[in-house]
């Protein structure tokens, strides 16, 4: 068994905000990242998925198909986008990494080839935070 | 001469939009930047500051006092903001990386102490593209 | 199950000595590190927490107040100190990095939020090298 | 139980080409890595040990040891070589990053000192693309 | 005038090696860089431009068409390919950094919109090792 | 002319204390970096050197030979040392980034070969402050 990572980048605006509670509420418990008029970030999205080797080909999967797969089936639909308004997947739901890694888990276990597993959705907010899921 | 830099960062939504042309041009020239509802970034700040270097301290300034300075006049007034609506110096000006670069500089250059003066202000939109404005 | 990393640094000096032994087989064992004059290091810190997901936050827990914890019950005590003198913790200990670590995971662990784990505290020296400890 | 990471850095060239199938297939299914001429990267290379604390020393086991281990029986054999024409224990495999990750594990696993042992061999082929082995 | 910068990577084989010299007197300069088997890296390529910021967009130019200039008349050229055998503008030249980025700069100067002028290319062959030309 | 830049490390304590100043008016000044005890940084020096490409090597100079220049002249005699205490160059004088620039450009100026100029001295005291000094 061999694990294979890959990065991919999107860039996205978000804002924390719980709407059964009031604006205070909201500030007191996500302070600046409840600004109404939204912030954003540079994502980095790392998919480690797991495998045997083919013996074949010597890999896994190929990595450039793995990156294909997150552009197609996940940067695509949050690249220049707003979190909580633009994704569809993301609507009724905290737009926060954590909410957001099981999300694009969800979106890309059953895309993976035959043989091949998901492991981990590791996504950084900014180089000080970030959240890891393992289904 | 001594130059002296300090990096600092900040979280923002924006969005790249003339309002003088319609959204089918917008759209054209600046591409999923110009998408309405927003996007954001994790902005990396480097401010550099030249001088020579005081005999009784060997600094040219603190570089703690040129991170207080950069937080205090610039990083508290752009951090988990949106560059369009929340940031009173970017009123009417287009919120593109080059703009923001040149408005830091005239917020930091009078604040600086005596015999220091602004180098370069450099701003990363993302690790591949970043701006430099040297005044 | 949602797994969280905050990233903080501290900047300390540190000898590696084991009082027991001679000055020579301290210098034979770790060569430049056992210096009696000391050298230092910017030490990376990632402290991994996991939990279930919060549905009113969308929150494992805020990674801020990770960030505090870590500040106000480990940093404080670390940054810009000297490891074998200054921290009262690291008293009669070898001021390794696996040893800190571990000291790191014992001042934190108790002071997290009811339903969140300590599940890795990561500790780089350098880039080149670090530590994890999963308790 | 402490777990110990050190990072060495190598830079060679290979292509990834199965002798058995034809020019077109290797290029349908391997791309620009087939190229007959050659590509190349600056891997970086990531083994984790893990084992108890010495009392005595504080450590699993020196981490410079464990470096000087990995330039010794991997680094020098692998470092401005041609994987697929210089490296003995690379022939007749795929010179793929998952089978050398694999053989570099084979390489390093015997070499340990007592009471240490292999946890994870991190192989980078870029800063986007990475695989890990644990055995 | 404020300068734009944009990075794009491409993975290439090379060697050093002077054809009028003696394979020994090339090893004996170059080092394991004169293999005749070749080795590779990883080039990070940072393109710098200047020019005054246009009012209508807040763009020096767009960062983005930076990149596919960058991606269309060098990336292709050079990605995946053996500097000395596949290049045809590095024919009859050394295949060293230094070469490489006068060369880059000659592609590119001329591919830059009206009043955009270059600025700088620097070029990394590894973490540690770095060329800049300024035309 | 072309730039060529290396990048080498060291990890050395220091404190910031000016003996003609009561203890506390340093630590008014230079708060944490006046602990008596120390504390350390892993420095990253850059030295960046320029001249014409010799067309037999197509190279400035070796830039693994300037990365012995660095580390025979300035890694040795800094790294894992005390650089108030240990350090012959730098007794009597502030033990600044500033400082410790200025010098390490006074040690490698006169050991390049003919026809190479040093250019910067780039010095990262942590990754958010470094220093330049350009002769």
């Amino acid at each position: 068994m061999v694990y294979l990572t890959r990065l991919e980048h999107f860039n996205a605006a978000h804002k924390l905000y719980n709407p059964k509670w009031s604006k205070e509420k909201n500030e007191e418990i996500f302070e600046g990242c409840a600004n109404e008029n939204w912030h954003g970030h540079n994502f980095d999205l790392y998919v480690t998925v797991k495998g045997e080797i083919d013996p074949e080909t010597g890999f896994v999967m190929n990595l450039k198909d793995l990156g294909k797969l997150m552009r197609e089936y996940v940067i695509v639909r949050l690249d220049h986008k707003n979190l909580n308004l633009d994704v569809d997947f993301m609507q009724g739901k905290m737009a926060s990494a954590e909410v957001l890694a099981i999300e694009i888990w969800k979106l890309l276990a059953p895309k993976l080839p035959e043989g091949v597993q998901m492991h981990c959705v590791k996504l950084f907010e900014s180089h000080r935070s970030f959240v890891e899921y393992f289904g």
